[in-house]
Formats: structure tokens, sequence, C-alpha cells
């Protein structure tokens, strides 16, 4: 087995961009935030710390949370020098920064019903290796997936992604989408991704266009509202985005601007995907509609950068999330293969298979 | 025969919105490019200083151009005392400013022709009444438009609008798609407006919701990906947008954006309009996507108020408008009448109209 030094080693030479990771026993995070203009790296003290991190967005994404939850629980083990009872407090505190990111919940209750069987002067060790499994499952998830969703690819294509679904939000090799546009990249196949910037957070423009920048695979920034004339010209063949949900019967739950970028793929004919994980779908939610809009802070539509755009008078909304009906989906990628409709039946097969 | 201080007089006290007026024999102009945050009035010294203002679109919209062509051979008049061929010369240089503004052409031209008819010592007199007809000729397009347009809005309607179709766009009523939301307003009808930010530039965060804020009229500002979202919420009953051009066919080039506003109405049932002037069918385009691509400065897209939003070496495009199919559109507002489909034989039956 692999040691954390030598896992992180390894993956920083197979270029991949890892939002969390650990020098000697010192965590460092990348600062989301600040990307791209400055790659701020964060030394993390605490674990107090780290859930401010997560909780503020400083680090975000499903599989870059769930790992990071993985990384406190160590950090709290080498701080208390393994006392079970503050590293079990350590993760009540991580679970409690996002108490929606499912990921985040299991990989914490998964390490601490592991780490309270430990005999006492294993502690540190056994949760070490515990965090090295954590690591290169959510890798091999994210491979998987890429070699999957890399098959729909072909050779030429031009794909558009909405907002950030890549490395940084998950172990660095490239999330969901970008695993997808990374894996086809590296198989050779000559893609263009054009990167939609993804108001008002900006997280196409700052974060997406980063990475592609980083893995150098050609790309164009675009504004949200430019797909559609650009798939009418014969410039997009292929959309893949994340995903922040699925529904039992297929409908995506994804940032706000996805919906609209379907709706632009189905009158010109162009296959749009989601790329998610088996764990992703949510079978107590049968239709996307069911959910309750989430809206955040609307200074972000009416300030960009801490500058107003428009009158301190005029009032914003930001809906966070859009729900795309099952119809305009084309597949939803997992690491188990491509889902295709009818997805009620399909998807609870997969589900069923899952828990065979 | 109003004069052209009472016309300026009287618009302003039925809180018009103008873009351009006169006070004595000074031009004074609003300076478009740094609204809503600084209310800039420019002086303009010059014929070739008013051209530098509209090539820099520092006023801009059809209606507003062409109506800056008529002040500017005005001002030309004042300056040379009525100089024929100094009039004349500034009504080139004018012309040169926007080669495809057909508004701004016409209107020269026509005021140019009436001038060479003049006899000499009545050349300023006689343009100063012609101008007042064409200023008014113009707030009479807006009011008929708008009085169209009016009767598709119900008591109770949210409205979305995309870019800045509007008063300082015009005579400083409304110009297009707000000359129908300010008439509806007038009439009582209680509505709201959504506003859509228009990434690149902004217009919507800028310049819409700037004049519905002077108009009183209650309204949100969303980002370009949110409209589709909230019409399947419930929250909007109808679409009004302006147009830079219609084809023959019906087919709306406008601002890019506009398409997928479109196709997210389509796909909820929703009315989408457009507002635009008879004369702004060009039927010498059978379709929309006969047009080429205006490609603008793609650092609009990588910056905002100077700042970048991406790396330094990222790419981006910024085709400036879109294409929204005819099947996509319920009806063309103009100032005479609300066209229907089967658009190509009514937008036909209209030019005869017109013509005959």
């Amino acid at each position: 087995m692999e040691s954390i030094e030598e896992l992180t080693k390894n993956w920083k030479e197979q270029n991949l961009i890892l939002p969390i990771w650990l020098e000697g026993q010192h965590l460092k995070v990348v600062n989301q935030l600040k990307l791209p203009l400055q790659e701020e790296i964060i030394e993390v003290q605490s674990v107090e710390q780290l859930a401010d991190i997560i909780r503020s967005m400083t680090l975000r994404g499903s599989g870059a949370i769930g790992i990071s939850g993985a990384y406190g629980i160590l950090l709290a083990a080498y701080l208390s020098k393994g006392c079970k009872e503050t590293i079990k407090e350590a993760g009540q505190l991580l679970k409690s920064t996002r108490p929606t990111a499912v990921n985040l919940m299991k990989t914490v209750d998964e390490l601490l019903a592991y780490a309270a069987k430990l005999p006492d002067d294993e502690v540190i060790a056994g949760i070490e290796e515990k965090v090295v499994e954590i690591l290169k499952k959510q890798l091999d998830y994210e491979r998987a997936l890429g070699a999957y969703g890399a098959e729909l690819i072909t050779d030429g294509d031009t794909i558009l992604t909405h907002c950030h679904s890549g490395a940084l939000a998950g172990s660095g090799y490239g999330g969901r989408a970008l695993s997808v546009i990374r894996t086809a990249w590296e198989q050779g196949k000559n893609i263009h991704v054009f990167t939609s910037e993804t108001r008002p957070y900006l997280q196409g423009a700052r974060i997406t266009a980063y990475e592609l920048q980083k893995f150098g695979i050609p790309h164009t920034l675009i504004t949200d509202g430019m797909s559609g004339y650009l798939m009418k010209l014969g410039k997009i063949q292929k959309v893949v985005v994340g995903s922040d949900r699925v529904a039992a019967n297929g409908d995506l739950l994804n940032k706000v601007g996805t919906y609209m970028h379907a709706l632009s793929a189905k009158d010109n004919g162009i296959p749009f995907y989601t790329a998610t994980s088996s764990h992703t779908v949510d079978f107590s939610l049968k239709e996307g509609m069911n959910i309750g809009v989430e809206y955040r802070n609307s200074e972000e539509v009416t300030h960009l950068n801490g500058q107003p755009i428009t009158l301190a008078e005029t009032n914003a909304v930001y809906p966070s999330f859009d729900v795309t009906p099952n119809h305009l989906i084309s597949g939803i990628i997992t690491e188990k293969g491509v889902i295709l409709p009818e997805y009620k039946k399909n998807l609870t097969a997969l589900n069923e298979s899952k828990e065979g």
C-alpha cells in the first residue's frame, strides 16, 4: 500500500490539480475564491479552520469536500495524537459545515466508524491508511467516469461545459465533467472546449478555464447567453456538465443556466450529457421540480469583484441551481457506465445493482 | 408648431429620459458608458465630437442615433451660421460613424435634402423646424408602438426583457421594448419587470435597470442564464425584447442571449414578443441565419470594468447578436400594429401598406 506521502507525490506527477493535500503533518488547501488571478495556498492549522474553509466555499465540489472530511479527521488525529474523542468531535464539526453534502457525511461517518474500532496505538496509522484508500477510490471513480464519458466524445468535437465540475472539485484529476473531457484529450482526441462563464459567480471563467489551461486543453470562454447561437452556427458538437443532484426520473439539478444550455442543445440536435456519480442520484426525489429553490445572496448578481454593476436601489435574485427535465438529457454518465433513457427504469436498475 | 426649446421643456416634464438635447445652441448628451453609477452629461462642442460620441457608443440605440444625426446637422448649421456646404460635410461625417444604422442614414439624408432647398437666410430656422418634426415623429412612433404592445400585457404580468431597448435608445419615452412596458404601466397595469443583465456589456444591469428605476416601474435584475428556471417556476408571463433587425420571414436578430430566452419561453408556453419598427424589417434578408456573425472585442468577455475575470491566456469570443427563428416569436410589435404569424405573408403586407 502506498503511504500518503507517496500518493501525493505520484498524483502531482500525474498532473493532478489537488484541492487539498498533506505536507508532513500539515494540510494545504488551494484558495478557490482567489483563482485564477492568485494561486494562494492556505496552510491549515486546525480542524476549525478547515471547517471555515469548507463553509466559505474556499474549497468546494462534492468530491473535494468528501476528501477534505477525510483529511480533517486525519488532522484531528495528528493534533490530538490519536485521541478518539477529539477525532469524533472533529467529525461532527466537519459534517456540520455543509449539511447537504452527501459525500462528506458518508466519508466522515465511514472513517469515524473505522477509527472507533482501531486499537489506541494504531489510530493514526490506521486513519492514514484509510485516507489513502478514500483518496484512491475518488481518483478511481473519476477515471472510470472519464473513460465511460470519453466514449461519447468524437475526435474533432467542440464540447460546451457550464460552471465548474473539475479537478479542484474532486481528487484533482477532473472531477466529473472535466474527467470526461480530460480522458478524451488524453486518448489523443483533438477537442476544443467552450466554457461558459457562469454568472453570477463566474466559476466557468475562473476555475474551469484555469484547469483547462493547466491541462493544456484548447478552450474558449463564452458568456452564458452565447451557447445557443454558437450551436446554431455549428460550433458545438457535445454538451457535458456536472450535476448537483439527479432525481429518480433523471431530471438534473445543476448550476443555474444549465437548463437553457440543454434547451439550446435540443433545438440544435446536439447531445447533452451530465457527468455524475451513481451516489448522486436521489431516489427520494421523484422529479426535479419537487425540490425548493435555493436562493443565494443577490449581491453576487448586483456586484462583481465588490464593485456594483447596477444602481444601489436595484434588487436582484440568485436562484443557485435550475432543473433540466429528463427529456433534454441524452445520457447520464456515471462511474458504472452511461445511463440512457428511459431513466426511471434504468436508474432504478443501477440502484439495485449497487445495492446487490 | 412648437419651438425646439418648448419641445425639450415639454418632454422633460413628461418624464422622458432624453439621450440628447439642446440648451440654447449647445448640444448635451448623456454618457451612456458611465451609467448608472455616474450620470455624466457631455457638452458637445463640434460635429466631430458628436461623431466620436456615436462611434464610441457613448450614445447608442437606433432611434437615439437617428435623432443625433438630426441634432448634428443643426449643430453644424449653428456653428457655420447656415453654410450649406459645411452642413453637407457634417452629414457625411455623421453617416460614416455607424454605416449600418439605417435610421441615421435616412434621417440625415432627409434633412440634407430639405436643407439644400432652403433659401440661404432660412437655413437655420428651417432645419430647426425640421428637427422638431423628426423628434416628434420618433416620439409618436414610440407611443404608437407602446400602445399596440401594451394591449398584449395583462394586469399582474411579470415581463422579461433583455439588453437595453429603452428611452435612451430612442426619443426618451421608452424606445422599443420599454415603450411597451412603460405604456402598460401608465395604463395602470400592475406589472413587474425582470431585466437580464446581458453579458458581456451589461446593458440590462446598467441602462435598463436605470430607466426602470427612473420610471418607477418595479423590477428585478437577473443573470442571462436564469430566465428559463424562473419561467419554470411560473414567475414570468411575457417576454418583450427589442430588435436589431427582422428578416423577411420574421427571424429576429437581436443582442446575443435573446435566442435562449425565446427557447425558454417556448418550452414554458410563455409568449415572446419583439418590439420593432416597420422600417427595421429587412426584406432583402430572407432568413436570419443568412447574415454573417459580427464578432466584437473579446476583452469585453474576459474583463469587467477593466479587471480580468479569467487568466490572461484564456481566449474568448463575443458574437454581438444572435438569431431567434420565427417559430419562437409570438408576435412582432410595430408602430402599425402587432404582426402575427405567418410572418412572411404578413410582413410583406405591412411593407406594401407602407409603400402604398
